[in-house]
């Protein structure tokens, strides 16, 4: 199916968002009136910037307050509709949308709405112009798709049909299996957007906090599937805004609203996308440095040795039990400090993981670094970080570690046993944008968001994983771009007893964040402990949750750079990341600094 | 009346809210119960501190989940109590908030809830500890005011009484009319928050939105009325939390919040304040630069004449009709570049305006900069900008430009007769804070702010001005603290006849802003216009916008560093800024890089 976004999807000027829209691969645009307005340049331009680009123009839009009104108010819409369908005919754009009325004068008058949006119909006939009327769903006196359609029905205009908008739609609650009775060749237009579950006023929830498909709560693929059944067979379109894409860059959004659409369009048919091959554990996690001591002192205090070099490269991998990761003091960590940088996952089928993940657009990373390296299938994803589709031990597949030699090392083992999840930080603005990267890429899992507080702001958080809980990623980001939300990215290390690893590591010379009395005192009121077991948290520094699943039993490293360690003990088949104790591990982090 | 504020409404550390509080005024706080367990100090190491500072603990929050739930779960509630109670005794604190129960076992059943209440007031009078129970907007069975004072009746008991919130009171709609009933004593707390006015979940709503009172559309004002009728006489304390809050520095929000209890209170009855004295005309604007060549250009084009020089200081006096910009090029203009620094508003009393200024906590600045300057009445509004009393062409008392020397000059008018208003642009985490300013320190009105779309983000802009419009202020913020807001801030000029003044600025050399050829396309279609009227707004770059009130015609200059002109012509009333013009204006600027 072909594919389109409308201009007011994406921020900046209209050649700005139309260069984004033609590299992440749209087949058309709609253009936004006052995208046109602000632009220097004349219809006929962006019409030849539109064909160099490879762009349609699927939609001119919107078109409000026309039909339902008085006559003399009817007279002043057509006199502006003239206007419009003059410059939509130097545009080269054939369809127009007309949105419901919200006009003070509009009458509740079905008769009047189709006779005036026949006439309108012929005017624009005129102008070789189709006019497709679609249902706000704030609209004054027509509101549902349902009801619009009756309208265009009752119209019968052969330059007239129906635009349906899944937002409008299902913000409604509206039950889309109607839109099966429409004739497809009457459905005009159909945009799509996605938006949270929230109780708020309808208008100012689409304009806020609209979502690309897949982004949000919304069932878009269920309204595609009816949309198809009808016979519709024009592009599928995003109409998109919010309040935090009107400031991000329109390329990454481009691509981030192009992969929705594909996304969308493998759960409603055949898509042609190679499967999703689901990662089935964490082969490695690597922090990049300018320094690899204060690393390597925490590693050894929690346990690691460091058992094998890269060949060719400044990379250590430090391991423990299932537990790696890679210290990499190579050109790229002397110019971003210390960060986790790469994740290695482990792949079933490393190339299917590869082809999926370029499928969606993910940038693909060169496959071998130097000459003699194992070759190694790898995408960016949207923070940056680098994912490695990896088969560690299986060989008939290249292993990782075939660019490792073994060192000599003494093993002081604290007990961990792999890698329990990854924490990243997001940028603010593509958060969503990172949650279904993860999704549809990966083929994880993600639970709700959650807001925590941190002392200087919210912290929004939300996880992914696979089915097992082997691979399991914490996404999180800021409550603004300007907050810092450093203290989130960090490796959380699975152990069946973390009061004995954090003993171990505090006899290495290790240390780990204090945590206030206070918070003690709370969890003595909150749940019955065993004699003793209080005092010894109190002591180490470990913070406790329990929930229907289990228990989570959790303490932190200080930080180095931009990350640090938790050692975490899950019992029972707890599935949280200690979400509740967070506002207290941030206080935590911003007294110590870290 | 004792104010107080609750350490949620703050950002930072527990300690760093309890000295902002302190800092700002307030008498006691509320401590919420999460920063009392971030702290690293002890229960009485709080007390100890709070004592320091001179502030009271009045209230301790929050407890949930206690009442109208099984026995089993109710015996945990108590044991949870217990805990708490302990800590309030070491903390000093002798009223809790107990919040009506969203418990999932929680059973509708007002015996119940009071009974249990009862038991949980039994063991706090142990602990000399008063139970004050409130009904949550969203509580699962006790949802208003009047049905949570139903059950504290109903369990009878003296250490029991309400905690009222006009958040949860007004936000559901409730008459806060019966609160006159509930006998005073028994209403052991007061919590004020405001908020605007949103169909939205009322929980989201709560968590994210609320603000100080007068910053709102709650009448919290006359909340209070009633409260006070009841009799109540502790303290009024505010409990505010949004996402902006958060977020900004605890300092400026503690006096903003100190400040909106102080309007309050003058609103409700006599408070002591020294009345309004509302501006009625603008003196000067005054531009700071390290170079005065590029703004006297701008400046020289626009008609000015150089009409004096300060005696004492590198400022100049440009005039035109009554309209007059200083251009200061001493050491604050070096360190800031080129931008708006200070308004010049004629006062009918200087110093009564100066002493209200104060007693609202504006920091009032030096009457006096240099032995032989006149003395001037001058404070701070919240974005920095320096506010002047002046009275000029008034013997009786000091004239500002007493400071200044005439200088030999030509007259070359364009035809601008005062300045129309100045927009400020505000900080990002004080954009409400500055309306409520503008209103209580100079008793300005507020109109409703609007959203305008700028390319690369939403703008909120709202203005305020006096009753002719003699004084009118555009306070305007970008979407989000990284927002490039520059553009916002300029002087407009008024003239009767914006073709004419635009003419001859052009003919001085003078550059307008250019405005794209689409928007005059839009505005063919929009309006109709005498023969020729629209081919001179296109050629010459002028602006239109028309309303039930009148027209408004306007044009902008370029930008030097943070600031630029505009040149506005108002007719028959015209009440507007442009705003239905402003996405095409900033656009133009993006363009043009200014």
């Amino acid at each position: 199916m072909r594919t389109s976004i409308a201009t007011v999807s994406l921020s900046g000027s209209l050649t700005e968002k139309l260069t984004a829209a033609s590299q992440a691969g749209f087949d058309g645009v709609e253009i936004f009136e006052n995208d046109l307005l602000a632009s220097r340049l004349t219809p006929e331009e962006i019409r030849g910037r539109c064909a160099d680009l490879g762009l349609s123009i699927d939609l001119y839009q919107p078109m409000r307050d026309v039909e339902a009104v008085p006559e003399e108010e009817f007279g002043r819409g057509l006199r502006r509709a003239r206007h419009k369908f003059e410059v939509m005919r130097r545009l080269g754009a054939d369809t127009v949308l007309v949105c419901s009325s919200v006009h003070p004068l509009a009458v509740d008058d079905d008769d009047l709405a189709a006779g005036q949006l026949g006439r309108l119909a012929s005017l624009a006939e005129e102008f070789g112009v189709r006019v497709a009327y679609e249902a706000l769903a704030w609209g004054r006196h027509v509101s549902t798709y349902d009801h619009a359609w009756q309208i265009v029905e009752r119209a019968d205009h052969p330059a007239l049909g129906t635009c349906l908008d899944s937002f409008h739609i299902l913000s409604r609650g509206s039950d889309p299996k109607g839109i099966e009775d429409i004739p497809g060749e009457k459905i005009f237009f159909l945009q799509l957007a996605d938006a949270p579950l929230l109780a708020m006023d309808v208008l100012q929830w689409s304009r806020h906090y609209r979502c690309f498909p897949g982004q949000g709560g919304f069932d878009v693929a269920g309204l595609v599937r009816h949309v198809l059944r009808a016979g519709y067979d024009g592009p599928l379109s995003l109409e998109v805004f919010n309040d935090v894409f009107r400031q991000a860059e329109a390329g990454p959004t481009a691509v981030d609203a192009h992969r929705s659409l594909l996304v969308l369009q493998e759960a409603v048919g055949p898509a042609g996308l190679p499967g999703p091959v689901v990662p089935t554990g964490v082969a490695f996690a690597e922090l990049v440095t300018p320094d690899a001591e204060p690393v390597s002192e925490v590693l050894g205090a929690l346990g690691f040795a460091r058992t094998a070099r890269h060949r060719s490269k400044p990379v250590d991998l430090w391991q423990q039990g299932e537990a790696r990761v890679l210290v990499n003091t190579g050109p790229a960590a002397r110019r971003e400090g210390t960060g986790l940088a790469a994740i290695g996952l482990e792949s079933p089928d490393p190339g299917g993981a590869a082809r999926r993940a370029e499928a969606l657009l993910a940038p693909v990373l060169p496959r071998r670094r130097a000459a003699d390296d194992v070759p190694l299938e790898a995408v960016a994803a949207p923070d940056g970080t680098e994912l490695f589709f990896c088969a560690t031990n299986r060989p008939e597949l290249p292993d990782w570690r075939a660019d490792f030699e073994p060192v000599a090392h003494t093993a002081r083992d604290c007990g961990v046993t792999r890698i329990d999840h990854l924490a990243l930080v997001q940028p603010w603005h593509h958060f969503d944008e990172a949650a279904l990267f993860h999704r549809s890429v990966l083929g994880l899992s993600a639970q709700e968001s959650v807001d925590v507080a941190d002392p200087y702001g919210l912290l929004r958080s939300r996880a992914v994983s696979n089915a097992d809980g082997s691979v399991r990623i914490a996404l999180s980001v800021g409550a603004s771009p300007d907050e810092d939300t450093a203290h989130a990215q960090h490796i959380a290390l699975a152990t069946p007893d973390v009061v004995a690893a954090a003993r171990r590591l505090l006899a290495a010379g290790g240390r780990l964040l204090p945590i206030p009395a206070n918070y003690y005192d709370d969890l003595a009121a909150r749940f019955e402990f065993a004699d003793g077991e209080l005092e010894t948290y109190r002591e180490l520094g470990i913070l406790y949750d329990r929930d229907a699943h289990g228990e989570f039993r959790h303490c932190y490293t200080r930080t180095v750079g931009r990350v640090f360690f938790e050692l975490v003990q899950r019992d029972g088949g707890h599935r949280g990341y200690g979400a509740q104790n967070a506002p207290v591990r941030l206080a935590a982090q911003h007294v110590t600094g870290g």
